[in-house]
């Protein structure tokens, strides 16, 4: 918990122009945000932007302004579209520099004469940063202040985001339970309300799927007090029944 | 174009807390990217943001003042949880009014009887509003100045945006070329910031690739001239050569 008692609050920055031409499939956004959900912060806002030194300065001190924790993705390769290192510097007002212990996290990986100029730039970081260990391939990410700079490469950016967690001050849990249904969602939508307001600490989404010629809705209910969740879980599996439908599935995580 | 002679630009907002919890994963903005390079619309900014009013309200109202166009996907069906309609009316100041022609269409879809209120609720539109028309479940979408209100089912948003193709002023098309090939981006990295210099009207994209144990990079090479796009790919490919390495694909959009 934060300490004026508000659960702390994450945005995600996805630096890269592939997510926005549809080229690559973004699913570090999701990543994030289950693991968020685990650790009891709200990730409350994403935004995809380009590999633009302006726009990744404006929007960058625009969200580590008004989140507890910013993450961003992308951009912290080898190569001369890899501008959030020293971008992420110029946002800070702070000079990039070689750190040593990057160089030296290099070294390890790469095998001898390997290491060539191009790559060591990987090593430049934001004077004052604190470095994220990649067990996976060697170029570490890092911290400054409140934002953390991981890659884009969805396996390496997970296997670092587990590095930063016991950075990260936590709030309560956020538990979720779904029910999925074949009653759809206009049938149902007036009583989901009159439920949805009887559990104003639970968080009810209704989302339609359609697979295999069927039509039918998840609902998702999300909050910290498991005993709330099951309690309104159990009121919309009564409304189900009364409507004549039928409960397709239940899913729980009850945070054990 | 647009009549400064810039080509036009657009921004999507993803509105959805189950984009956030990671439970849903969006796959709108890559459809939306690919369209709007076939369009000529820079598409530069997304943001995924909560079903939380004044979250909307403030985006909505910053983002459609900075690009031309702002595409919304999500929250328009008929649960608790719908408030983008009822918020983009508050948004631009105006009332949330009954439409008829939306009424009809919803009268068309529905079997008789099964109309009910929750389902009315999805003909709501701002006064002003025009339809957007929805081929595959009868509830449309509305445009509202350059905010095109759409749903976040893939399959019924796609139907949609292709039906206001045709309201948007595009600009030239933006063309694509990808080579695949072995090299790692630190091995080329330096070369191949000069042949970006050397090609300041194509931008050159560098994505490393991890499949089967094997290693390489994907570089996607994006403008506006064919010819350009063309010869550079030419440039990238001698200098893969003059690396030892190998050209594994090859693939280009040239508007044809």
């Amino acid at each position: 918990m934060m300490p004026d008692g508000q659960p702390p609050t994450a945005c995600v920055l996805i630096i890269g122009n592939e997510i926005l031409s549809g080229r690559t499939q973004d699913t570090n956004l999701g990543y994030i945000g289950q693991r968020c959900d685990a650790l009891g912060i709200r990730l409350t806002e994403a935004r995809v932007i380009s590999d633009d030194e302006t726009a990744i300065i404006t929007h960058l001190n625009e969200c580590r302004a008004r989140f507890t924790y910013v993450f961003t993705t992308g951009g912290i390769g080898p190569t001369h579209d890899d501008i959030t290192s020293a971008t992420v510097a110029k946002a800070f007002g702070v000079a990039l520099c070689r750190n040593a212990d990057a160089v030296a996290a290099l070294e390890r990986y790469y095998e001898p004469g390997m290491l060539n100029e191009a790559r060591l730039r990987m090593a430049n970081v934001p004077a004052g940063a604190r470095l994220i260990d990649n067990p996976v391939s060697g170029a570490p990410g890092f911290q400054l202040q409140n934002v953390f700079v991981l890659p884009g490469v969805p396996l390496i950016m997970q296997a670092m985001f587990e590095g930063i967690v016991d950075r990260l001050a936590g709030g309560p849990e956020i538990l979720t339970a779904s029910v999925t249904t074949d009653v759809l969602e206009g049938a149902m939508a007036k009583e989901l309300g009159v439920i949805q307001d009887q559990f104003p600490d639970v968080s009810i989404g209704s989302y339609p799927w359609f697979r295999h010629g069927a039509l039918g809705v998840n609902l998702v209910l999300r909050g910290t007090a498991a005993g709330r969740i099951t309690t309104a879980r159990g009121a919309i599996e009564n409304m189900i029944a009364r409507l004549g439908g039928h409960v397709l599935r239940v899913a729980e995580r009850n945070g054990e």
